[in-house]
């Protein structure tokens, strides 16, 4: 296998974009990534996007977004593997480079969900239609329990839940291609609606319009492109089981640990090495078992991470230096692909405000429904 | 890049199923492919599926499957190119293990169809929702402007059209999976129900369940899992103009020749080196232009070609032996996988009474929505 490495990303605000179609928001950041690297051409195009079937009637994005990009003719498919379609985008990207079939490769993602009136049962089509969705559960309730089972396993606090929240937003402020820029204190989040209980609504990444995108060659025809390519080490997906009553223990997000020893072994690397890392919380909750999972903090320690500053800017693992998806947004299929930017600008020195000084080695970690799939990837500054 | 075989198949009956779900029609297809090689393992799982999040209200098909065939925690993703599904799951398992990512990998494709209501609704999401399907037109009507478009440049007939069915039917009659295994006759098509002219009736693939699956390795373990190994001599995939109305020449299929013209480089073969090819006639007229686009027949002679026996078993090129999308049916993410299900039995000589004899050489065009998106698989017995 070749080696791999992103050349160029481009990112649309992330928002409620009234103005802005799936189509546009897609050409956007698909556009900045091909200016990035000053390229006229693509061998191949991959989009990440969960349900624009269902949010904006509209299948068969492969043929339709290289038409839009003035690309026509260019081999392009769509991946879909609920919220870690972007992920899964990135992993399909990558092997299709790294195969040899092709040389510069475009790996995007792309959510439309604000002209839907029926996200939240949308979303629920990602969870195991038959024992979950069809009973009327959907995600907020799903993660509720997972958090549930957490505290009792583990003496997690609504506290705990909070601080993620806090220290999410504050790293948001500092992005300005987030949905959220505003801070929010504890009492602010601890006082916020109740959605499924314990989780409230600042507990919640919230509906989101974007896309992202990012262009992938060979490392060795890499300096064509840019000055500061950036490695994939690694890029390992794996899955769980789909429905939550299948699972031994809740609290545990087992495919995502599956998807961290892959790429780890992929890498050659262990969770020390990793110096900044954008994991999957679309609740609170799901960053607090993410790291655990990860192996970024001890297991049944992750509700202290976000608290005690271990995982804030400034500390020791810094994790969603972007916002998570809490603060800069959730357009489902994209969050992948934008967490892959986030870390390629830390490993090149870009990201302003959020920078982590010195860092060479990123992790991102996206997931799909309540952890039944999980995409990682390991990136080097080089 | 390594050489890749198909080392066993698995197809469930298609047709209505109304016993089944999506889960019972991949986990038996895929059951069936696993134990024809003896398999015991999966590296990773790429299923074909154009609208499980519409027709059945699930997505993340993935982890689900993954899960259903009791292969909890292995990699398993879903591809989406609307009818060429299956064609963009079988290139994406080739590539995987090309690449040398994974050795032992399911290439899968499944729709579960007639639970859903609004079947020619869902379907029309593949064309271009802006310009097409939001202005109420659905497939057979944008087949019948490629069909009008042909007769006018061509002077291709109604009767023409109708010959493709009779060639289609008279083969699915001898295949055990077919939806349909009855016969018609010439008046029988030209007499069925006008559906949007000049298509009737009996020009129009079917609404159906089913699934298909086969599995894939590096060319040198084939042996480990049977003595007749198909090598993938080529997986191409080619894009086009997603809008009629954006394109040059209606009548001609240029995404299908793009696609066509990338395999037989990869191959190096040309279509003279094909004995038999499976292609997409979802359409009667789709059929007519595919053979032409893939260089099978003369550009503009399409018409022909079934109703002089060119295309049918005993002819020159037998062209869908199974039956063809016509009367094996159409479960809209499983047909390009079944379609290689055909040629892989046609190269192992065991496709009984359809059986093309000598065969060495075999080609499977999978097209989604009105020829946007096409994938070309040439396949050699070893």
């Amino acid at each position: 296998m070749r080696d791999v490495a992103i050349v160029s990303a481009g990112m649309t605000q992330f928002g409620e974009l009234w103005e802005s179609s799936l189509r546009d928001l897609f050409v956007e950041a698909a556009v900045e990534a091909l200016r990035g690297a000053k390229a006229d051409h693509l061998d191949a195009i991959f989009v990440g996007n969960m349900s624009a079937g269902q949010f904006v009637g509209q299948e068969h994005l492969g043929p339709l977004l290289a038409d839009q990009l003035g690309m026509v003719g260019v081999p392009a498919g769509r991946v879909e593997s609920a919220c870690a379609s972007g992920g899964l985008a990135l992993r399909t990207a990558f092997v299709e480079v790294a195969s040899g079939m092709s040389d510069l490769v475009l790996a995007a993602g792309v959510e439309k969900m604000t002209d839907a009136t029926d996200v939240t049962e949308v979303l629920a089509t990602a969870s195991d239609q038959e024992t979950e969705a069809y009973h009327g559960i959907t995600f907020p309730g799903l993660y509720a329990m997972i958090a549930r089972a957490h505290m009792a396993a583990h003496g997690t606090t609504e506290e705990d839940l909070s601080w993620v929240s806090v220290k999410n937003h504050r790293h948001g402020a500092l992005n300005p291609k987030a949905q959220f820029r505003s801070q929010v204190t504890l009492e602010e989040v601890m006082r916020s609606s109740m959605v499924a209980e314990p989780l409230r609504l600042l507990h919640c990444s919230p509906v989101s319009d974007g896309a992202a995108a990012v262009l992938l060659c060979p490392l060795d025809q890499a300096k064509r492109y840019t000055d500061r390519p950036v490695r994939i080490a690694a890029s390992a997906l794996a899955t769980g089981s789909m429905a939550l009553a299948d699972r031994k223990d809740i609290a545990f997000l087992d495919a995502v640990e599956r998807s961290a020893q892959r790429a780890f072994h992929q890498a050659g690397m262990g969770p020390t090495d990793v110096q900044v890392a954008e994991v999957h919380d679309c609740f609170a909750i799901a960053e607090i078992c993410c790291v655990e999972a990860l192996g970024l903090v001890e297991r049944g320690k992750g509700n202290a991470a976000a608290r005690t500053g271990y995982t804030a800017l400034g500390g020791c693992i810094p994790v969603n230096t972007s916002g998570g998806l809490k603060a800069k947004g959730h357009p489902v299929g994209a969050t992948g692909i934008a967490q892959a930017i986030e870390i390629f600008e830390q490993l090149r020195g870009e990201a302003g405000e959020r920078q982590v000084k010195g860092a060479r080695v990123g992790l991102a970690q996206n997931m799909g429904g309540s952890g039944a799939s999980s995409v990682v990837h390991i990136f080097e500054g080089v």
